[in-house]
């Protein structure tokens, strides 16, 4: 299996503490972990939910992917995350298959993971991240 | 802790078929479960990703949620589902928590869930549907 688990749910924000505040009083959830991003313009808190995450993504500026997602779409759902061993070989299989890559090499992610992305005009509307968590 | 699982995402494909041939090839990834769940008015498909699942939703009518969600927003995630022990008292919790509420009490999901979805206006914009799987 070339994809063995799904990472997280991106989800964008406002508000993150707003956002924090609404999971634990409604949903019972806690952050994990909380980490600015530099490289993608954001601020993110992971919440654990079984084996996956939900990531609530605030944007650190309105000039970033998340910030000008939140603009054109406004709070929701901005991305899944597929965990792979292997990203480079993961990126090299889906170029085989012509999928639409918006990274071609990987880059940083949070918790010192290897990420890309994949388009979402690729598959089902949906913009794709692959992860390798550091130390996989 | 009120939910304890990701459950699924559930993504709305205008065709099952080319989406799961899709995954099966960018991804490596095959369907565990299908069904026609008619109260929503589509046919699913589960494709499991360590515990959790991707579910791709193809509407079998126009005038169906997920059918609606097509013609407006085409493609793409429509849904984030979490798993509840008990659907019931997840319910109270959120009307005591001044929720907005799709569904004030449960109804028939796949796999013979228990089901019940909060409006995406309640919190982060996201369509969120409470799961207490059968046998829980």
């Amino acid at each position: 299996m070339l994809v063995y688990n799904l990472d997280h749910v991106g989800i964008a924000v406002r508000d993150l503490e707003a956002s924090l505040a609404g999971y634990r009083e409604r949903y019972g959830v806690e952050p994990l972990h909380r980490e600015v991003v530099e490289s993608q313009g954001v601020e993110e808190a992971l919440l654990p939910l079984g084996g996956s995450f939900v990531q609530l993504l605030q944007p650190t500026s309105t000039d970033s992917p998340v910030g000008r997602f939140l603009l054109k779409r406004g709070e929701g759902m901005h991305h899944v995350a597929y965990a792979v061993l292997d990203i480079s070989e993961a990126l090299a299989h889906l170029r085989s298959q012509g999928a639409r890559l918006i990274d071609e090499t990987p880059r940083p992610g949070g918790r010192g993971a290897k990420i890309a992305f994949v388009h979402p005009g690729d598959l089902a509307g949906t913009l794709v991240e692959l992860v390798e968590p550091a130390g996989a």
